[in-house]
C-alpha cells in the first residue's frame, strides 16, 4: 500500500529544480521499495510567487529550464492551505545572520502539520530547539541532512547506526569557497585572481565574503555541535579567522614544504565545554585532509568507540544536495509509520 | 516503558568478552535513550560449554579476565531454549569455506524466536538468502554490522540513510593483516619477517594464509555485493590474487617511487554483471588509499549521487568490533516498534 504524499517547494533555484528532477528520476523506487508517491502541489520563490494546486502542479519547459505553473496565491500561510502540503522542502536564500526567511518557512509548515526540510542551516543554528519541539509536538519532523556536505549522511548516520556513542570532537574541511581559492593560490593565483577564478567556477558568490571570513564553515561547526553534541553553539561563539590575510606566496611556501594550508574546522568537547574554531591551517601530507581539493569535503569524527571514523565526498554531484532532502523525505514518511 | 531483553552469546573470546564489557558501560544509555533493558542469559563457547540461567548468568573476574559461570546444557537447541533469549549474539570462530558453525547457530536462534547479530561475514557470503529469509518470516532480524570494518557503519548507513542510490561500485583496503605486512616490507623487513612482526603484533594468525592470499578480503567483497548490490557473488567468484609474490624490494621501490602498494579490494556493477577483485595494486600518493596504514581500512563508494562517498576508519579500538553488535541490538530492537 502505497500513500501518496502532497509536496510544497519554497525556494525554486539550483536545489529546488535538481530535487523536481531527482524525485521524478526515483518516482518508481520510492513507490517499490518505500510505499511512498507523492505530487508536488505547491512551489514558490521571490521570481515566480506562491503558486498551488492541490492536484499538481504542472511543469513546463521554458528555455530549457523547468519552470512550474499554476495559480499564485498572497502569501505563505494561504499558499501552504491551499497546497495541502504533507511536506515542505525549504530552499531558499539564506540569511547567516537571522536564519530567516527560512524559519519562518519552517515553523509556519509544522504549525501547517507538515513535515519541514530544509537544505539551509540557518534554521539549524539559529532556531534548532524551538522548530524540533514544534516538530515533536506536532508528531512532525524538521530534518536537514543537506545542510552539511551536501547530501552526505552525517546527521542520520549518528540518529540512525551509530547510538549510544560519545561524539568527543571532529576537524573537517567544510567550505568548498575557500578549499578551491587556496588551490588556485597554490597554482599562482593572487587571492584577488583565486576568487575571481572561483567566481568564474560558479563556486564563489558575487560577495564571496561569508565563505572567505569563515562565516559559512563557522555556521556548519555551529550546526554540528548544536544537533550532534546536543550543545547550542551559536556562530558567533565559534572561534573565527578566514583567508584574507592568507597570500599566494604562504600558501605556495607551505605546499612547497609538504603541509598545505587548509580552513580547517574543529570541534572539541570537554564535558560540557567546547573549543570550537574555523582557521587557516597547515596540514602534513600524511592526513587525509591534505589531500582534500576543489569542491569536495571531509569531516573527521573522534568518539569513544573510533578514533577517527573519516567520511569524505569528493567532487559531489549537481543532485547531492537534492538527494540529502529526498532522505529527508523517507526518513519522514518512516517516522508515521513508528512513534 | 522499557523492555528487558535476554541475550544469549556464543563465542566468548575478544569479541565476546569486549561485547560483556561493553554492555555494561552501556547500560545507562541504551535504558535512557532507547528504552532497552537487557539480561545476559547464556554464554557459550567451546572452553565453556553451554551456560544458561534465564536470570542471568554470573561474571566473575578469574586471572583478570571476565569469565561467566552458571549451569551447562548439553547442546545447542537446549541451551537456546534454556536462555530464553531473544536475542542471539554470535562471534565463534569462522570456517570460510562453510560459513559454519556460525550458519548453525543463527538459523537455530532464528527457529527460536530471537534475533540473531553475527559478528562473522560466513554466513553473509555462505547463507545470506536463506537467513534473511527466515528471519524475515519468523519477524526477527539477522544482522551482521561488524561482519566489514568492525562496527563502522557500513550496512546500516545504506540501509538506514541512503534510500533509493545506486551503488555501482567500490574500492577499499578491508585486511588489516596485509596492510601491516606490506608497511612492515616498507620498513626494510622481508615478507617472512614481516609476518613474524604482523604476529608478534597480534594483527596476524598462526597460520596467516587466509589473509595473505586474499581470502578475507574476498570474503569481504562478496558480503558487500551481496548485501549492498543484492547480487549473490561466492568468495570463490572474486578475481583473488594475495601478496605472496610480493617482495620486500617491490615494496620498498613503489614507496619511494611515491605510489605504494595495497592490497586493494575492487567491485564494479555493470547491469546484472559483476567485476570484483582483490589484488595488490600502486596506488598513488594523491588517493586517500595510500595513507590508510596499520589495521586502519577505507571503503570508496560510487554511487549515481555521489562520485566518491569515502568512509575511512582509523586505528580501531578494542571495543570497534562489539559496538557494532551493539548497533545491530537496538536495530532490532526498534525494528520490533514497526510494522
Amino acid at each position: 500500500v502505497s500513500r501518496v504524499y502532497k509536496l510544497a517547494l519554497v525556494g525554486f533555484g539550483n536545489v529546488g529544480r535538481s530535487l523536481v528532477g531527482l524525485l521524478e528520476r526515483k518516482r518508481k523506487e520510492l513507490r517499490d521499495q518505500h510505499g511512498v508517491e507523492f505530487r508536488i502541489t505547491g512551489v514558490a520563490s521571490r521570481r515566480i510567487g506562491w503558486l498551488a494546486d492541490p492536484e499538481g502542479v504542472a511543469f513546463c519547459h521554458h528555455d530549457g529550464a523547468l519552470a512550474p505553473e499554476g495559480s499564485a496565491v498572497l502569501d505563505l500561510r494561504s499558499w501552504l492551505r491551499a497546497t495541502r502540503a504533507n511536506l515542505l522542502f525549504e530552499a531558499s536564500s539564506l540569511n547567516f545572520e537571522t536564519g530567516q526567511p527560512a524559519i519562518d518557512h519552517i515553523r509556519a509548515a509544522l504549525e501547517h502539520g507538515a513535515h519541514a526540510i530544509s537544505a539551509n542551516k540557518g534554521p539549524v543554528v539559529h532556531a534548532y530547539r524551538e522548530l524540533t519541539e514544534l516538530a515533536a509536538h506536532k508528531c512532525r519532523k524538521f530534518l536537514f541532512e543537506s545542510s552539511v556536505m551536501d547530501g552526505i549522511p552525517i546527521f542520520s548516520m549518528f540518529r540512525e547506526t551509530l547510538p549510544a556513542i560519545e561524539l568527543r570532537g571532529f576537524t573537517g574541511i567544510l567550505n568548498s569557497t575557500t578549499n578551491v581559492i587556496l588551490a588556485e593560490m597554490e597554482n599562482g593565483r593572487s587571492f584577488e585572481e583565486a576568487i575571481k577564478k572561483a567566481q568564474e567556477l560558479g563556486v564563489a558568490e558575487t560577495d564571496p565574503s561569508a565563505d572567505i571570513d569563515g562565516w559559512d564553515a563557522a555556521v556548519k561547526v555551529s550546526a554540528l555541535v548544536t544537533v550532534l553534541m546536543g550543545i547550542e553553539l551559536p556562530p558567533q561563539e565559534v572561534e573565527r579567522q578566514g583567508i584574507r590575510h592568507v597570500t599566494g606566496e604562504m600558501v605556495r611556501q607551505a605546499r612547497t614544504g609538504g603541509s598545505p594550508y587548509k580552513l580547517l574546522c574543529r570541534a572539541r568537547r570537554d564535558r560540557e565545554r567546547i573549543e570550537a574554531s574555523v582557521a587557516p591551517e597547515r596540514v602534513p601530507l600524511t592526513s587525509p585532509l591534505a589531500h582534500v581539493s576543489g569542491t569536495s569535503s571531509i569531516i573527521s569524527f573522534e568518539t569513544d568507540i573510533f578514533p577517527a571514523l573519516t567520511i569524505t565526498e569528493e567532487n559531489p554531484g549537481v543532485e547531492a544536495t537534492a538527494y540529502g532532502m529526498l532522505t529527508d523525505f523517507i526518513s519522514a514518511v518512516k517516522s508515521e509509520g513508528q512513534s
